[in-house]
């Protein structure tokens, strides 16, 4: 399946949650990712963000579709996707 | 059609974004919005966007869907669509 996912987890957090995203998506921009990922791995990701996670003030929002890509994706203004940042 | 926006602007232009993007679209959570919406609106809502963001720190993603929309929406943590915040 193809899925969307947004973060938004504590500053003390993000860096986990950014390293544990990159396993299983691709990193779109800051706390967005995209991808398709089987079953499985979708659980294993979200089991791994959990345990991280503090339910309290941190989120996780993941879109999930069944058979079907975006038909069109737009970023418009900064370009944030520049992983050697993340290095 | 349907789509998702995520933005990432800065703290002194946030308030604005939201405020136009919830005038076209479903405020999810934090700086994710979700909708149904015309091509001439979406029109429009991008050109109000792009009028307060600064494109050198500023950003918006907008994925598009043409005829579909997401099998399922997962929140996971902190469910932080709480308009009155925003009253």
């Amino acid at each position: 399946m193809f899925v969307i996912l947004v973060y938004d987890f504590g500053e003390k957090r993000v860096g986990k949650a950014l390293k544990i995203c990159r396993k299983y998506l691709t990193w779109v921009q800051n706390s967005v990712f995209e991808g398709e990922i089987t079953e499985g791995n979708l659980k294993k990701l979200k089991i791994e963000l959990t345990k991280k996670m503090e339910k309290s003030e941190d989120s996780i929002i993941l879109y999930s579709f069944s058979n079907t890509r975006y038909t069109h994706k737009e970023i418009i203004g900064l370009e944030k996707n520049v992983p050697t940042v993340f290095l």
